[in-house]
């Protein structure tokens, strides 16, 4: 047992052998060449203006509509402090990522999960909720969720548009994975489809690499100018090296390709990732999303996650706990894989110990 | 009037033309080729382990008793998180830095100002305060304050650190400005004084440049490794990118050259404003000081600072209001200069601008 290769089915982070540090490294050099002196001086705590007209160029909006952070974490933090008084009520998917729960909680919201589904919310509970009490807003992320896999139906995010519309909350959508469809047919974001509504929120570390700690939001310009003072009070401007870096790097146009080659690389992980559940856990029932770096299963009665753990550390297997992703309980026996950063040998053989796993925990 | 060039005696900006551009370029295409993955990658909340380890070394401390963060002011806020809870007092000097006092209110702390003198705080207040009640931290700056420009004593110093153990608090001591001493000699730190009852800050901001985002904290591990939790719950991990081309930069050994270059050019313009107000302002009585990038006057009776600046903005210097760096009221006449971004000519001018703006406002 103890010779066996250790198989992370941890955290969602991406493989490392997508990191573009060649033409990172050349982005590094134009831009301390071009813009060196306003990348190492102080700058706004909106972000690095270029970069900032860059992606509004890309999403089609205004460069006040933009503010870059150092993660988008960063951005749930601050939008706490501008949206949060303590005992507020928030909404969020159930699951949900867990990193955002530890935030709110930080904020004293009073959290309402909202059960997830295959498709979407369980609008008859997201219904249930508001009668009894309108959130501040619904932190959403509605394209391969981390941590279910999951992605909205097109009649569910109108439907949560036109609920936010009526009850007067906001949506905090997270997208961060959207780019990442290795098929089927792109739904509308939240933002494109009530861009008054909605703060979009995505990041570049899923797509260039974590290092580089760049997060952005999209939005009303009063809103993001509001949390821009908070920034600006919390660590003055971003970090202009890195994000010059980054913006340098967008500039000469390696994003597309970019995109192209995480999905060819992830695409046939994915695949791998259902075919080994398919394979070893026939009954399982995983999500099946279209994109994106997480599956998740539901563990058959009798097999706690965390009993499964347990019983995948013996055989080099690491899980993670299906709990911190339930704002309000529940997730016994949710497990979450994340499939990116494995290769569909490392996937096969992994699954293959989960299998081995639950069934030891099943049989006892 | 409206033809005089501006002259901004307001923020604490480090000169741009002192910026090592090239130098930091070099640095950053060797450390993304020698270690671009693991720059790239989500890392330890404490930091990039090499660059803590050269930090270290500098210091003469243990790896596990750094934790770098992007920039130092971030430190404040994570440090609140750790340590405040709301109504808890904490001190400061009076005057303090202000952007320390916005984050201290904004957990909640009550702050007690101690004021300050040349030599540093002003005692009978500091044990007069420690009768009525004993804060959880004494936020403190000995080196070449912002916004006074004082250094404390050695005397003080000692004592200070006596009562912080005598009375079982805190001592958060900043100093990025430590290093740029133009004379004189240097005195201890606090930390050095006593180690297990210091957390000591400082930042690359003053010394390389504030677009690298790069502070960090000296202390106890344990203490340290709380306040990275903190940190990791708010970006998972600090700007790899930048802390990692910093690092690589500082290992070539560029950091005693460029304290000297920035000693060679900031001196001049040191002695280029304590003449130019002995020459426009012979009653002005500045601070002193021999290093950092402020000096600061108690304008005269009958020439708030509020009315000086209406008055300067006329002739296009730009003056920073004294009272945000009060805790508890006062500094309606008090002024900060930072000299550090100005030549000495335009030094020169701008407080020849600052004298004629004194004269207008108390001929009023």
């Amino acid at each position: 047992m103890s010779e066996l290769t250790p198989i992370n089915f941890t955290r969602g982070v991406p493989a490392v052998e997508s990191f573009p540090v060649r033409d990172i490294t050349k982005a590094a050099v134009a831009a301390m060449l071009d813009y060196g002196d306003s990348l190492m001086q102080y700058g706004s705590a909106l972000g690095f203006l270029p970069f900032r007209e860059w992606l509004a160029n890309w999403y089609g909006v205004q460069p006040n509509e933009v503010l870059t952070t150092n993660g988008s974490l960063q951005l749930v933090e601050f939008l706490s402090y501008h949206m949060i008084q303590p005992g507020d009520a928030v909404y969020t998917e159930s699951p949900t990522y867990d990193r955002t729960l530890t935030l709110l909680r930080r904020h004293g919201a009073t959290i309402v999960g909202i059960p997830l589904e295959a498709d979407g919310p369980d609008m008859a509970a997201l219904e249930a909720a508001l009668k009894k009490r309108v959130p501040k807003f619904f932190y959403i992320s509605p394209d391969f969720q981390n941590p279910s896999g999951s992605t909205h139906s097109l009649e569910k995010r109108k439907r949560v548009v036109e609920l936010a519309e009526q009850h007067n909350f906001w949506l905090v959508e997270d997208a961060p994975y959207r780019w990442l469809r290795y098929r089927g047919a792109e739904q509308p974001t939240l933002f494109e489809l009530a861009r008054h509504r909605v703060l979009h929120m995505s990041s570049f570390t899923k797509i260039i690499a974590p290092g580089v700690r760049l997060g952005y939001m999209l939005g009303a310009a009063e809103v993001l100018a509001k949390i821009a003072k908070i920034a600006e009070d919390t660590y003055i401007s971003p970090v202009f090296v890195a994000h010059g870096i980054a913006y340098e790097w967008c500039r000469r146009g390696h994003l597309p390709d970019q995109i192209e080659l995480l999905k060819k690389l992830y695409a046939p992980r994915l695949d791998a990732c259902l075919a080994a559940l398919d394979k070893y856990m026939p009954d399982a029932k995983p999500t099946r999303p279209d994109g994106g770096f997480f599956i998740s299963v539901q563990l058959p009665e009798g097999a706690p996650t965390t009993a499964v753990r347990a019983a995948a550390a013996k055989r080099a297997l690491n899980l993670a706990d299906g709990l911190a992703f339930f704002p309000n309980g529940g997730g016994e026996r949710f497990l979450r894989l994340p499939f990116c950063a494995l290769t569909p040998a490392q996937i096969d053989e992994g699954i293959g110990r989960l299998a081995e796993s639950v069934n030891e925990v099943r049989s006892k």
